[in-house]
């Protein structure tokens, strides 16, 4: 860290921080880079989904207003087959919430147990797989049913297949992995094909093991077209065809609060599912569908929509790694990763400099993800993992939200050597 | 039954009722009594919720199509409070069904708890109380939970008061009780204001014990206004403020599959809920709430809008009343209710027919709710009871369906008396 810089003029360098800090903090600045919330122009971007609402028939004749269809509109179930890489009878298209998918399909196996697997609210004990850094909300719902968290290891191919297969080899207890399997949340990276096959052809001592498929950003790329293998396919190769819930989303492809969420799985599953569900909705919103697939079309017209967010967001997450390499990346004291999709640009101080950098950034008026919120229980062991989001701020904020950052990762760790 | 009739006559009857039957047969219907689903017409009402959607920002500033918002637009909360009488940080807007927010509060209630109590997952047995006949999805779900239901008889004014406070007194195992108090499924009745502060003031031994009341008819009135004793302020007066969970939808005001509904509780129960959906979602479709809130404005609002439901709906209702009166006033082998709103009447074979009229009704082409649907475990035990289900089919439809319906009493009823 800081190679070639004396005390004296590390000390100078603090004081030049510092007043840049102290500058920062007179602004009285406003900055939310907290969430990865799609921003003001992404939104528009949909708005025609709600023009020309002329009539409400689906291909099918469906009234889309009125009651019925537990596993949503034939013709959405067909867009979320394309972009999921199976058959419309392995899809449920349901309301707005991936997330509440998640939760859903957890609720669901601790009261009335999957496929005739004993209920997992009957068990002593419950416990979870979870490469880390991850996404905050799986490990919350973890954590909210005291399924016991087991921190996985990631590395630029996904998640530590020799922990993993380990660990779910012998202990009947570990009921599921949380999986961002295309540019992960937040670190970007993509699951390499042998970690997907290694996830597929496992053995696992539970036999309710279930993947959790969170494949928010299938679709996400910034740059070309990133591809992998089909998990269910993989696991259908491998006699393990029940094995995996696949979650997607349009959350971040038309509205990040009004889009149309799906789950896809194998017959099996989709069966058990919807004689559960049968008895908790009538069904999903189906305008809501309905008006999503006269807008896209089809894959090709969700692709070609897709490029529009990308331009919008290659320029903000440039704009972010240009401004970490213009002011820390000769004093190698931090590193982060360079994404070619998703939401997140995940960043590592120095050991235990996290909590802090995050918490002289919102004293500058700059929120960011709590640090630690990437670790189960909310707790990094290292306390260095920060989730950088691009997306929300315009980006004349965002640089300046960027420059803040720097300037307070400079800040703790200049205290720290000091 | 059949007063004057001597045996010739009745096999006569007989004769000639067979003979209507067959040749009703021969016309290869299709019609469909079963559901309580609003029509094509009733629906049309509505689409004016989507023209015009010329932005999707709130009053408060609210971006409708992004993240956020866990308990639902503050407009689309003042609405609700409005229609139910509470006050809007009594309510939670959500998505589509209010099916499935009662379904999460008896899953949240099994996996958590309620406001801190024992998870029911935890319980050798829960309980509930079912008044009889009532709704046969509220049945289902204590079904699929395994949650033993009691049956309490009802009468003009709701429930058995006696029998409710006698059980909910002494068995701490009872956690709940379904109440459909406007326009009762299927009955029609109104609870009487007695039966209400009877509810608000019991003493429950399970301090977990909750009101489950899902007014799906509060407004849906076919004549008069028909008002009833506010059960949330009658819980406070009491001192059991937080006894009732109360659910409303739009579901047959607006879009019965795309509506908009909503929990409303004590604040007590309000922050408990929402600390616990905080984890399951972000929010719910908030484009929804706004696009209903612009088109409905205020209570008064939704209160001209009921009253078109109501011009399409009455003269069915009347159709129907009509021509069981006609085929069936004098005969004395049956008796139906007469409701002043609500979407059911509720029909009364002799003992053990039920069953049997709406097999033969389906075998000539008309299909109406299952016999015994309207009691726990869908067992009636007297098998007598079916719900008549009016609204879907269009009035020539309902007519000839009635006139079937008729003749399949009669045809039953003189087979067991032959």
């Amino acid at each position: 860290m800081y190679e070639g810089f004396n005390r004296e003029k590390l000390k100078q360098r603090k004081q030049d921080i510092e007043n840049k800090y102290n500058n920062y903090k007179l602004q009285n600045l406003k900055l939310d880079m907290s969430r990865g919330k799609p921003s003001w122009d992404q939104l528009n971007l949909s708005n025609g989904i709600y023009e020309n609402v002329d009539d409400f028939i689906s291909d099918g004749g469906v009234d889309s207003r009125n009651y019925g269809i537990l596993d949503g509109l034939l013709e959405m179930r067909k867009l979320f087959a394309q972009i999921i890489g199976v058959s419309p009878d392995e899809v449920i298209a349901g309301d707005s919430s991936s997330l509440n998918m998640m939760y859903d399909a957890i609720s669901r196996a601790f009261n009335h147990g999957i496929m005739g697997n004993e209920p997992w609210c009957k068990l002593d004990k419950v416990k979870f797989l979870c490469p880390s850094p991850g996404y905050d909300r799986h490990f919350a719902i973890c954590e909210l049913f005291k399924i016991e968290m087991i921190t996985i290891p990631m590395d630029n191919n996904g998640p530590d297949m020799d922990m993993v297969e380990a660990i779910v080899g012998e202990d009947d207890s570990v009921k599921g992995i949380w999986c961002n399997p295309m540019y992960s949340n937040p670190t970007g990276i993509i699951y390499s094909d042998e970690v997907i096959e290694r996830l597929a052809v496992m053995k696992t001592k539970a036999k309710d093991f279930r993947i959790f498929w969170d494949n928010a950003y299938a679709l996400h790329h910034l740059y070309e077209e990133n591809t992998q293998l089909n998990i269910l396919n993989e696991c259908k190769k491998a006699g393990n065809e029940d094995r995996v819930f696949m979650f997607y989303s349009t959350a971040k492809i038309s509205f990040a609060g009004a889009g149309v969420a799906a789950i896809a799985a194998s017959k099996g599953n989709i069966e058990n599912i919807k004689k559960l569900i049968s008895i908790q909705t009538i069904g999903p919103n189906k305008i809501n569908q309905l008006l999503h697939v006269r807008f896209f079309k089809d894959l090709e017209g969700v692709k070609a929509h897709m490029k529009k967010h990308a331009e919008i967001l290659r320029p903000k997450f440039e704009a972010v790694l240009y401004i970490l390499d213009k002011n820390l990346g000769n004093l190698n004291i931090a590193k982060w990763t360079n994404p070619k999709g998703g939401y997140f640009i995940s960043f590592d101080t120095p050991k235990g400099c996290a909590k802090e950098v995050v918490a002289k950034a919102k004293e500058a008026g700059v929120s960011f993800t709590n640090a630690g919120a990437t670790y189960p229980y909310g707790i990094d062991p290292d306390d260095k993992n920060i989730r950088i989001a691009p997306s929300y701020p315009q980006i004349e904020e965002l640089k300046k939200a960027m420059e803040i950052f720097c300037i307070c990762v400079e800040l703790v760790v200049l205290q720290k050597l000091l």
